[in-house]
């Protein structure tokens, strides 16, 4: 696609435009930050109103009945599981990432025995370590964390004291994807076991996790899948280890018979055993919404047209932008791109504001970094023109050099 | 109060019945369950529109900092900390209660070193024991739970072994509360930590955490605080504790720089390290409504109220239904009472199911209780006399023996 003409026949051309509709962007918007939070699916408004107004206000206490909210975790799992390639009994939709990330680590640990080492990588989205190291802390057993690094190959990490592999399947700086089957097995060779996060993956990438012999996955519900701001995270954990173990944040949600009122803890058989305590129900409920209209797209097509979208992004700032110091750092290689393309600018940060404020959404990553995530549920490849065509007049006229795009807001 | 008018009279005098007007209530219901999931505030619609449709749709990402999403932990901590007698800035609102209490037990554990004992009671909440239970079991380093009951006294319970009492200030079940200052002494006066869950207490109950000694205090915000199904919990801990460890679920939201995206862990300073990962923002920002409503009530006015709804409760019952198999479980002395009244009943189930199928909604625990709140707030000693005479009526008809009331639903 040399022209902007031929943008707009290909979005006239794509089968997975019409679903487009389905989501409420703001008018003058070009939304580049899915990957981040996603868009509000129209319908969410309808259903928070339903579970605010009435499952709540009508309803009350009879809703945890009568409104199926106690089910929810395991009702969207049941949705949601195809997406990962698994079937809907294994994966249920609870608390946060990294609550999750704690869950399946410390039930991987347990059933690895006395071997003492986490392997993770240093670029890993920061909270997957950081629950790493409160867990290896707290248990003050002589647990090591080794990071892949650039001087630090997954080959070099393994060896038969290797525990758990913790990684993202999708790097949220980069963009760069693992092969997962691969990387799957090369742990597996050597004993450990493989966690894979799949924040930047799930719904934007095909997902096998059962054919590729992952281990445990968690991953967020707020990205490519548009549940809402800060929406509950979803867990899967391979059948075979499933009641192998009882995991620590043993609440009663989790228990057999969590209404018996029993002063003993008993955990229930299945994926159940992975909740912990009462989940927020309107941030749940509204996860549906967004898991309603991924259940209309082939995920196939998905994948197709958001790697034709990376590309699209990636030639025209190469050509448009060239004169300005733009270094994609994101994997050009279609097995090693995930939906999310990324380049460093030495002003990046204020050249993201300059954008933001003309209404390209992405987002700023230190160090340097633009982010621009590619939604083929509500993003075309004209909307992808014109977005390049604002960074190159940011970058042209120099429209980031302004005190107000360098001051740091809380988030960034 | 001995008739009806007396009740409608005793309601135009109370100071108190001008803020049901904030709550919506569904007409036809008495609602005598809020002590589990509290009323719908009226603003809670309008809300829940303006997260959803506004800050998520219009905002997206941007909604993070203009919509001060980030800081709301911290932002409805400061509000709900004067109805636990502590400055705004030692609460937090986030997760649930069964994780709160897993944060602050774990921090519990490690002040108290070779400490072995954890104490709490065969009746409390069985999210609490089940949550020692999971830390116990995954620590595997020779911790004991030691139960008191009417076999085994607090007094007989304590010696120089504990670590940490877990004890809830009001009990789930039967209503009875603890003297906050005389039991945290006598847990310090062996040296050991005490953490309050306040699950039934807060909203309902005057606290004053800091004056009576509490080293760290946990609970609910969705039943006497009113926000909404399943919404974030609280968590309080002495500022003496605060920066002395840290807690083991250790996400980004409690680093000292969350978005500098360091592979390094660094605990915030103060209340902050006590958070873990993203929040569920729309049930999170309910959360507000609640705690708005509750700010405009003189906590005395409602412990005054709440003693008096619940003495009114308990007369009418002995009086009018003398001929039933009613048995309170709730003490009456009003400095060991919480905000609700229990019976026992021997056939507790049906009679709570018939209850509510003529508008009246308690709800039912085992062992054959039938539960009632009493919220200040939206209910008043009309309504009260209401429901016991329904009370009366479904005894007296034996309205509950039918089968479809025997039949248990999955959350009860």
């Amino acid at each position: 696609m040399r022209t902007r003409d031929e943008c707009v026949a290909a979005d006239q051309a794509d089968v997975l435009a019409p679903l487009k509709a389905q989501f409420s962007l703001p008018p003058g918007v070009l939304y580049l930050d899915g990957n981040s939070l996603g868009a509000k699916p129209r319908a969410a408004d309808a259903r928070a109103q339903a579970v605010v107004g009435e499952q709540w206000g009508q309803g009350l206490i009879r809703s945890w009945n009568s409104a199926g909210w106690f089910d929810l975790p395991a009702r969207l799992g049941a949705k949601l599981a195809p997406l990962l390639g698994v079937p809907g009994q294994e994966v249920v939709v609870t608390d946060s990432t990294s609550l999750n990330l704690f869950k399946v680590l410390a039930a991987a640990l347990r059933l690895q025995g006395s071997r003492r080492v986490i392997v993770s990588e240093r670029d890993n989205f920061p909270t997957d370590l950081y629950m790493i190291e409160g867990m290896m802390d707290f248990l003050d057993r002589g647990y090591e964390l080794r990071l892949i690094d650039e001087q630090l190959s997954l080959a070099d990490a393994l060896d038969d004291r290797v525990a758990a592999v913790v990684l993202s399947h999708v790097n949220y700086r980069s963009g760069a994807m693992y092969d997962m089957a691969a990387v799957s097995a090369q742990a597996h060779a050597h004993g450990a076991l493989i966690i894979w996060d799949l924040a930047h993956a799930a719904g934007a990438v095909p997902l096998a996790l059962a054919a590729d012999g992952a281990d445990f996955a968690v991953g967020c519900t707020y990205k490519y899948l548009n549940g809402g701001p800060g929406s509950p995270a979803f867990l899967w954990v391979a059948p075979r280890h499933q009641n192998a173990f009882w995991q620590p944040l043993s609440g009663w949600w989790s228990h057999k018979r969590p209404f018996a009122m029993s002063d003993r803890y008993e955990p229930a058989e299945g994926i159940r055993r992975y909740l912990c305590g009462t989940q927020p129900i309107t941030s749940l409920a509204l996860v549906e919404c967004g898991l309603d209209i991924a259940a209309q797209a082939d995920m196939a097509e998905v994948r197709r047209k958001s790697l034709a979208l990376g590309d699209l992004f990636i030639e025209l700032v190469r050509t448009r932008c060239a004169a300005h110091p733009l270094t994609l750092i994101t994997p050009q290689a279609h097995v090693r791109r995930g939906s999310h393309v990324s380049f460093r600018h030495p002003e990046g940060y204020a050249v993201m504001q300059a954008l933001i404020a003309r209404g390209v959404i992405g987002d700023y990553r230190e160090p340097e970094v633009l982010r621009f995530g590619l939604t083929p549920l509500y993003l075309g490849y004209a909307d992808v023109w014109d977005a390049v065509e604002i960074l190159r007049e940011v970058l042209d006229t120099r429209a980031w050099d302004q005190p107000a795009f360098r001051e740091r807001a809380a988030v960034t």
